[in-house]
């Protein structure tokens, strides 16, 4: 593999432009270098070069991406849109692989180099989502890294035999156990937790759980997660996603939740809802949250095109940010945030970083956000992935 | 000036698509027709039609659109944020009619074709951001209609003076009078608007009146401000602009506020803020509301590009649609709510109207908001004004 040379490129978080050298997939250095007659040169010409983008909550086996147009018909809430979800997709051969690649391109080209997604396991599919995702996966030929959390989204004790499939999801190499709304939508928060926990900890694996329940419940059921990790010593492997207790708690208990998911290292993630994390609370504490763009096109709602800028200036813009220092701590959930939470190692622009990375027209990070411009360039593992919207051959 | 053809139209509501012809700024009739061999033809390959997009709540003076990047470092708070504006825009050089080009451009060639802006006027400024925006609308030639309100943005009573140079803008046809906070602000709610409604009376113009103030202090000053609307009889001439308060009512006082504005025809405007209106009730009480894109990339605020469709966009997802109807509902604000409020006549796709429109690629009016895409084509008084992106000659 040549070398690849990013020439007059302005790195997020350095004032001037600077050469950047990438060889055998890490960033070799900074500043000039001699490099060999076959290496790949690129003129930046100042453009903003950002680290890889990080999807840290994706569903990408439930997309209708570059598919039909399906209004949405379910009735109002959680459990309504479940079952409306379960009952249709088999209309529309949801999950589908040709609509999750397509997903999957977009969210490339728009500059995401890793992802998390939730695959949903139930008894009717069993695990053939997981099939599905890995074979859209596989077609992008390591454009992507996509990280599978085995999801329980129509209920682990509400619809018996899931837990098996689960069981077999992690056994063919699913790399996190999920949970959804374990009192509120389960109904049964102990029951609920206790066996997600079980299974995780039996395999040596993360979890990452779905809480969309909030006010008192939601608190009440982040003790019972933050207790277990606790007990488990599984601090580091346990992420609570959408998490809007923290957003509808009062200030005092907010912090000690904060508190509490910082000493136990419990990490957060938010797809920019109205119901917005609190970043600089969770970032002075020292909790890592991701930014992720949930369900795109499909049956639960028909926003979202997988672009991480996109969503990062939804999640700023929603939390009230007009500042640069605010709007770049936005970017940062995006990147190294999401990096921490997946667990990325070398992550970054620094020397010696695996070298996954996107170039903007932008002068700097938060006008990166307000624009969210398509980048002209992706890289991932040191090579050329995307150009202006297309995927490179 | 030679007919224009659109064949092969998918217009807004209508199922099937149709080819439609526009004769002398018209839109002459639907369905196939005889013109002349010199008519300009398109097909459009079955791409969607939607009337022109009214931004009905902008402040194009100032903006630094296409200038320097200006990070916000403005104190807490909106007389914070106020002050912040009046002391460093001399710096920038705002208002400058090559910003302000710049963003009606940018305007422009993403389809809208009428707006209403808010213009400062005080005392240091006096009425010179109305000439500054009208020479930036002067050199679109005829692409798009700004209609412009004076706007006492630091304050009426607070800022001595003022209401002079208001009367002096109205004197030089500015369209519509604006306010301010009345309480929250400006110190004396009353006093306040007795001004603004006095001066909009003299004239016989219309009022603009942005209300941030919320909870019971916006309650209030709505209910001032339809007390003064029925006492003049300027019933269909007042818009209230942010009013927050219809966000924080509690649900009998919302629905008591609504239906005073149905009464009294006064519409509203939303920039689609967390704290967004009630769009769905507000309509089924038929007042009309408008959705603007406020100040774009300004010293109030990075965000924004004048967009109107991104911006209907971020209404509807936060007022949580994710149905067909109500993303419709959304995009109705944003065309016929907003021509509504600024009492634009023949506006829509019927055959007699005005021939302002935009097409654009997507199957149906929800996928032109959840993508909102670039427009292939904008059409102007029955003209082609922009291109993919570029003016036309």
């Amino acid at each position: 593999m040549s070398d690849l040379v990013l020439r007059n490129a302005r790195l997020w978080g350095i004032p001037e432009p600077t050469d950047m050298t990438i060889r055998d997939g890490r960033i070799l250095q900074h500043g000039r270098s001699q490099v060999g007659a076959d290496a790949s040169e690129y003129d930046l010409q100042g453009a903003l070069v950002l680290p890889g983008l990080v999807d840290a909550h994706a569903h990408v086996d439930k997309t209708l991406f570059s598919g039909p147009w399906v209004p949405r018909t379910a009735g109002p809430g959680l459990a309504a849109a479940i079952e409306y979800g379960r009952v249709e997709r088999g209309k529309y051969g949801v999950p589908h692989p040709d609509y999750i690649e397509a997903l999957l391109t977009n969210m490339v080209v728009h500059g995401t180099t890793h992802a998390r997604s939730h695959i949903d396991i139930d008894p009717d599919l069993g695990i053939n989502a997981v099939h599905a995702v890995r074979e859209a996966v596989d077609r992008l030929r390591g454009r992507i890294d996509v990280e599978l959390v085995a999801f329980p989204q129509t209920g682990l004790l509400t619809s018996p035999g899931t837990l098996d499939y689960m069981r077999e999801a992690v056994e063919a190499g699913v790399e996190l156990v999920g949970g959804i709304d374990p009192g509120g939508f389960d109904g049964d928060a102990v029951g609920h937790l206790d066996h997600i926990f079980e299974l995780a900890e039996r395999y040596g694996i993360g979890l990452d759980i779905h809480l969309h329940d909030g006010d008192n419940l939601g608190v009440y059921e982040f003790d019972l997660i933050i207790e277990r990790t606790k007990a488990l010593s599984m601090q580091g492997k346990v992420t609570v996603s959408h998490a809007f207790a923290l957003f509808d708690a009062d200030p005092a208990t907010r912090q000690r939740l904060i508190d509490d998911l910082a000493e136990n290292r419990i990490n957060v993630t938010s797809v920019a809802p109205r119901k917005v994390l609190p970043l600089r609370d969770l970032d002075a504490a020292g909790v890592a949250m991701g930014i992720g763009n949930d369900g795109v096109r499909d049956l639960w709602s028909p926003y979202g095109t997988g672009e991480m800028l996109e969503r990062t200036l939804w999640f700023a813009r929603n939390s009230g940010f007009s500042k640069d220092p605010d709007i770049e701590l936005a970017l940062e959930a995006a990147t190294y945030g999401g990096a921490h939470i997946l667990g990325l190692p070398d992550y970054g622009l620094a020397e010696g970083s695996r070298a996954d990375l996107l170039v903007v027209q932008a002068r700097n990070a938060p006008e990166a956000v307000m624009t969210h411009p398509q980048p002209d360039l992706v890289v991932k593992n040191g090579v050329v992935t995307a150009h202006t919207g297309s995927l490179s051959e």
